[in-house]
């Protein structure tokens, strides 16, 4: 995406009439349209769509933008935002000792596959603070206290609030957030659970995967809820096992599953092709 | 799709406004759009757009409504059709002596999973005649004479002007058709070639696949055109094999997804979510 | 395998000089091994084999091999079978109104791509029988009497007692076993549910997907045991879903995805390459 | 595989009593088999086997090892090797400008996933210099000379004369070896080709792709031999894309397959776990 582009993400009641005017309003400030999605979920009569604007072809910012969408919004009561690709968005990234997961993010975003900022990576351990500074980046170590779990969360907490984070990507963090944390920043936490979920939820899934004799083992990108591992789910994928695979087998493949599946769930989020819609997802890959 | 719909499939030049216009004329006709996708191919700059309608919504003719979309697809220089669902598309099957693509669109169709009639399936074997009769479907037998091919396709062709098929499925027919016959119906013939293409063009894709020491065989459901093998890909799919499978073992393993790649090519041209560019295709899945 | 083999199938405590002995054994009869595999599950200490002897290469009868074998079996404390191909399996097929699974086991058994006896197939409904009968097989109908179960189970019981199956089908059979027939057949009872197990055990796991919002939806070759859809895992595997998919398209969808796993499952059962241990299974594909 | 291993490798042609020699033999010795694997080649009448053993239940050097076995490899005519998983293997990677596949190894190597030393990474360019060295490892900058190939490749093959490497990964090194390398280092020539071998050989294989339309692009990890894209194929995978995928989108979406699968090959190669018969290969994964 080498050129400036404004994205447009709707969602609203369903009725006659709003792909009309949204397009019209868009053809009518000469807006080139350069890639365009949109849904009708039948179940709830709701309706979800997304634009892409070369922002060249508006010639004017996109204030004025807003300002001139605005009534469309109002008239079909819609919940709306309109980004910059221009504007990168802060990611924070937290992890604990496995690097698998931040070490292929960084590589994404490095190679700027992925484009967005760092204000920092957070971890409990120091295990990846090395790595990390190689990319100059600020790595903030806040110890896991096992005593006192409160004083890390309440360290945390603070430390997100002057990182002002768009995104916080869990990548393997491997604590549960509180509840506080989690609904402050809702629909912006993104977790990678290692296994299919529903199945296998909460501690060492593999080990559960492996107890019940399952042949594919995966791995779930979902949004960070209050409820453990019950968030909107924006991605998954698995890989087949089978019986000569013990748990370090199912590890190390399933490693590869959720890198591909957090960088894949990333790259929707940062383009702002992720609508939630109550505890699912319109995702307009 | 339980209700009546229509389906508006265009190819046009791309340029700003067409959405807005398509859109604006369908809501101002009171047309619900039960699901839609366009898409911009930025090479050729080409636009194609495919809109499902909720008959009901219309309360007219789809006569009428092609005589009042007309100015609009005028103005755009657009190719375009409107197809109604109430009238199924006529597929002929012509098959050969292996049963399983035949049997499984035979399924679908029985099952009412695919929606079609069938004025006949055509083959130059016996061999699939009772099962095919089972279904009360007539069974045209027209033997092929490998001394005088040209007899065998003039009948193939009588047959087919008699039958005025809308679409022409090769489910493992085994024979290439002549150019005329496949310039009689551009567009319209499916085939099922056991290998992934362009990779094991021509006969026997399985004794290549396994001489090249591949570890994935694949199947591919293209367009027939004049040229062996080489028409607008709709559908390709793969299954991993091994050391341990032999030619069986490939023929075993090819042919499930050789029918399951038929059948979702057929179900996505059967829907009019195929549309043709060149030599490729855009398929609104 | 065109030629008649006989089947090894051991499971025993491991410990060093099982291969010599089995292998020295062999060779010194002068079996010709067309196929072989072992695996030493490490936690429980425990080993398993499968060898597939040309039947020719032994120039006697399967009786004498086991004769022959058996002081081998006692010093190593084994679980052992030997089959062989020329003697089909009887399989028992149950279904219920639904088509897919059934005919696609159908079409492989008369393709004879999967070799194996039917002595009945038996339903709770009519539909299916006229396209069983077409086959020249019995179709027993126990119609299910909502109000008492007991009598339908008591007359399925009743007829399996008659048939004597080695192994028993319930290609989407939609009634919960009763434990007695559980009991009857341990490890002969295949089922296929429709859901990536242990996700969505019980009704309607479409339904339970789509409300759960998940991104792949699954299936499940199993064995039966007294515990609802908890028995040993024979082979599973899933098909990829989005927003735009209705319980519908959820349906036909995973109906592609089960009839395979079913086949796949069927297939290693039928050519002895599943071996039970506890609540899992090795699969010597 | 925490602890030591040897690994037995073997190739001959296959007769009765092969696996009771080795088996006994090993027996005899009281060597613990953590994993055997063996398979006949039907068509060429070829055997294969690979055996780990546990290294302490010897008792004794591998070079005895070697003795004592060398007999009954004589016997059987077998090409043969025994490797200790103590020794690791020393592996020079190649790369060119572009990072995925190299991170994605380097990655594997740092958190011992795959085990191997590194004599040095050698590159055309210097993109990947500062990365490499974070590492604490050799970067051979081999400048290419667009005019005069032949220095460029003689100031490489003096390089690798004095590495003494035991395997060469080209992990996308985007340049031809000469005919005299790639003889020097037969069966240790690793590449990652970017397309479903053999469909699309040569350069620019994204670009064949798109140019072809196909619906899925893949990546083939082979041996290098003197013919282009020719050599014995160990691993290959695909991806599914779309018409909305532009050419960097397959590019984008290659990279992630084209690591995975260059990694598993290499996980293969590094286990002993590949034997090369003719072109194709036997993987006991």
């Amino acid at each position: 995406m080498p050129e400036d582009s404004f994205r447009l993400v709707i969602s609203c009641p369903d009725r006659v009439g709003i792909v009309a005017a949204v397009s019209s309003f868009l053809a009518r400030e000469g807006g080139l349209i350069t890639e365009a999605n949109h849904y009708r979920d039948p179940e709830s009569n709701w309706f979800f769509m997304r634009q892409v604007i070369d922002a060249r072809s508006l010639n004017y910012p996109v204030a004025l933008l807003r300002e001139r969408f605005s009534p469309i919004a109002s008239e079909f009561s819609m919940e709306w935002r309109i980004t910059e690709t221009a504007i990168p968005k802060k990611v924070v990234l937290m992890a604990s000792r496995q690097a698998h997961c931040l070490s292929d993010i960084l590589y994404r975003w490095r190679s700027k596959e992925l484009v967005f900022d760092i204000p920092a990576v957070i971890s409990n351990h120091l295990d990846l603070q090395s790595y990390v500074q190689w990319h100059n980046l600020d790595y903030l170590h806040i110890a896991a206290d096992s005593t006192d779990k409160s004083k890390h969360f309440s360290a945390l907490s603070d430390s997100l609030t002057q990182l002002k984070p768009d995104i916080i990507v869990l990548a393997r963090y491997m604590q549960i957030l509180p509840s506080d944390i989690c609904s402050r920043y809702p629909g912006q936490i993104l977790n990678i659970h290692h296994s299919f979920l529903p199945a296998f939820v909460g501690a060492r899934p593999y080990h559960q995967a492996a107890a019940r004799g399952v042949k594919l083992i995966g791995a779930t990108c979902h949004y960070v809820t209050e409820e453990l591992d019950a968030g909107p789910i924006i991605e998954q994928d698995v890989v087949r096992i089978n019986h000569h695979d013990s748990i370090d087998d199912l590890i190390r493949k399933g490693k590869d599953v959720e890198k591909t599946v957090l960088a894949r769930g990333l790259r929707y989020h940062l383009e702002d092709r992720v609508l939630i819609h109550g505890n699912k997802t319109i995702v307009f890959e």
